[in-house]
């Protein structure tokens, strides 16, 4: 019953993680005498790019997300494991893992390990800050803040007919990177445009979103002129845009800025990722942030055998710099690691990484982005353009590209979100 | 703030649940002189005779279900309010209800009440079965089905690479209406066809798929030449059809049929419905499903002003058989009950309900259903096209329509599935 026996002797390449990074690592190694196995703890790879149109209502998680092993179908030698990584015995080059249900253990043994596990939210010492303002990781993750958001107008429409009182509409969001951005904007969008025929006692219009950033401006890995850019499109959106307001605290109901207290139906965190537990389990160093410090090939200290990629390796730069933990870094590094891979089979030496910048862009709503391509600068309407046709090449390999397409153009079109549901148990009323 | 208050003097029909009776009886009236408010549990209409599909990861979520409000956006008379009905107060003509979170009921006042709760699963006496074996009436069921289906696949792979030994990959589904039937096929259909290339070690077409009836025959409320034309359908397709084949008990892993234990790695519920509480709720005379025994004009003895529509009703046909609960029953009670309502402001008399049968159909899988219209019976592709282009007509008035039909029509050429998504919290493992 046990696979590809014929190819026993092969080498096994097992890689821990199905995002931008293993996906790419196992799809480059599709045709290498290798075996190879894809751990993941969901079953399916996330588009996360566009996690934030599930957050909000506009695709659902099916149009963003596949299964890996239909993203890895056609590649023979690969075999996919839905599984929780425990722990790593490198000495003896062997994975724990464990299934659903208990007593569930198992081990791995590899002849070559691709740690790709990614990144998850920060909480910078609030670990209880978690339940109050959730962050944007996994479809999970989306499909949880799309309740909540909704369930905010909802609970508007209902103190206003059934107690003639004005519910709140305040939305924050802690945090002016991408994700955050993203987020305010897409509030600021469907509130004002998408939701104005349902409610009949509400205006959703009124929504007021806050977006909180501690340091000096938003987008801060942007140049400053694109952060002056896209604070400005924010404004023009009618988000509240207060940088250098750190939170102090939060609690059911509002945020606290110092002495402040912003009362808000739903609060929302874009403030900071921490890396993967699994780059501690290595027992290999790690910066503070808990990323791993990989050798110029990737590789760790003293394990030529294992490698890190995507947002869980902290990669020095030419310039000392870190690459960043972006998708496009990720594939880099994936496919990276699956030639170092082929080399060391082939007797060859290992090479340097070197992070290929394209550019980066970053939206903000309808119509409103900004692009960081180097010398090239640039806002608005181009910037969203080149930001949608970019994603849409991007999916290419999903299987439902058309359907975001059409997904796309029918809401651009119609102003209409086909994906406002709210599903999952009330909090007060659990059915079980 | 309080809406449409010009017409405040307008008589106002409370509509509770936004299934198919309700949604009909509010766009029925939606020209009316009445104010209208549907309540409902959840924020979205769900279109059930394609939630198997949802279960089956076919279909996303919302490819099958709109928010109602989306759906009454155009009524500019109705209010959606989200919230449960935990109580009536016939005598002064006021619901009572609660939304999220403590301290949120309220009450609402009506002139004409319209109760459409449906029916959820009955266990038949056995309430800690519904954990083991969850049936199929919401998308949280369908979503949950979903992550039980694809998980068996799962863990038995899982079981073969790390342990090398045979996973159970037995589906029991229990009941053979309509949704066991359309269960226990889209169970063989997908083990069979589209996840044929997924897995390496084993063989998702070995999977065995066990339907039991306690009673003597498949689908019971079809003609027998049809429940026998089903059941050789059924087995044609790989499936294991045992009737008079009554369960004793459900243990994880386990279903007891008398003396008999059959292993099962899922268990699927499609046995028994039981009327929604509110019937009871109303203290009006029910039968012994808890369904509401109405007067011939769907109202409740002693209270012309308060109907009972869809599955919640029995309704008495001609023959004094009661009408079955099925879509086309619930949507002409909607529009029956809203016309009583138009016919009570014009001061005419009640009509008499009466259920027009255009026939009923059941699928079993793809290419294979059966067929009754009256004294026409069909069955295979004939009445699987039928099936298919009714379910496609019945679908105007969702936005998604088209993307359903372009869904149905990619899955058809490719076999695949979009929706194959596990989520949801491991059992074992909760995040919080």
């Amino acid at each position: 019953m046990l696979p590809m026996s014929q190819k026993d002797n092969w080498p096994h390449v097992v890689i821990i993680g199905g995002g931008f990074a293993g996906i790419n690592a196992a799809k480059a190694l599709a045709r290498a005498p290798v075996r190879i196995t894809v751990i993941d703890r969901k079953n399916h790879h996330t588009f996360q790019p566009l996690l934030y149109q599930v957050a909000l209502a506009v695709l659902s998680p099916a149009e963003i997300a596949s299964p890996i092993r239909s993203v890895l179908r056609r590649c023979r030698n690969v075999q996919v494991l839905l599984g929780e990584v425990t722990g790593f015995d490198l000495q003896n080059r062997r994975v724990q893992a464990k299934g659903e249900g208990p007593g569930k253990s198992y081990e791995i043994s590899y002849d070559y390990l691709v740690v790709a596990a990614g990144v998850t939210h920060a909480y910078f010492g609030h670990p209880e800050w978690e339940h109050l303002a959730p962050g944007l990781k996994t479809i999970e993750d989306a499909t949880e803040i799309r309740r909540r958001v909704l369930l905010a107008f909802e609970n508007a429409e209902r103190e206003a007919i059934a107690h003639a009182r004005q519910g709140s509409l305040n939305f924050v969001v802690i945090g002016a990177g991408p994700t955050g951005v993203e987020l305010a904007g897409a509030i600021s969008d469907i509130s004002k445009r998408h939701m104005r025929d349902d409610f009949r006692a509400i205006d959703p219009a009124q929504a007021r979103v806050i977006l909180l950033e501690g340091g000096p401006r938003v987008l801060p890995t942007f140049p400053e002129d694109l952060s002056a850019s896209a604070r400005k499109q924010l404004e023009e959106m009618g988000v509240e845009v207060r940088t250098n307001a750190l939170v102090t605290g939060i609690e059911p109901g509002s945020v606290m800025v110092g002495g402040e207290t912003i009362p808000a139906a739903v609060v929302l965190w874009g403030a900071g990722v921490a890396a993967s537990s699994l780059g501690k389990l290595l027992g290999v160093p790690t910066d503070r942030a808990g990323r791993v410090l990989v050798q110029p090939d990737l590789s760790v200290p003293g394990h030529p055998e294992v490698f890190v990629a995507g947002d869980l390796a902290a990669a020095k730069m030419a310039d000392s710099r870190f690459v960043p933990g972006v998708a496009p870094a990720a594939i880099q590094m994936g496919r990276f690691v699956a030639r170092q891979i082929k080399r060391s089979l082939e007797g060859e030496p290992r090479e340097q990484f070197a992070y290929i910048d394209r550019g980066t862009l970053a939206t903000i709503g309808r119509s409103k982005a900004v692009a960081d391509l180097g010398r090239l600068h640039f806002s608005g309407y181009l910037a969203w353009m080149a930001w949608l046709f970019i994603h849409i090449l991007f999916l290419i390999g999903f299987r439902n590209r058309f359907m975001v397409m059409a997904e796309w153009a029918w809401d651009y079109i119609t102003y209409n979100h086909s994906a406002r549901l709210i599903t999952g148990e009330r909090e007060d009323n659990p059915r079980k």
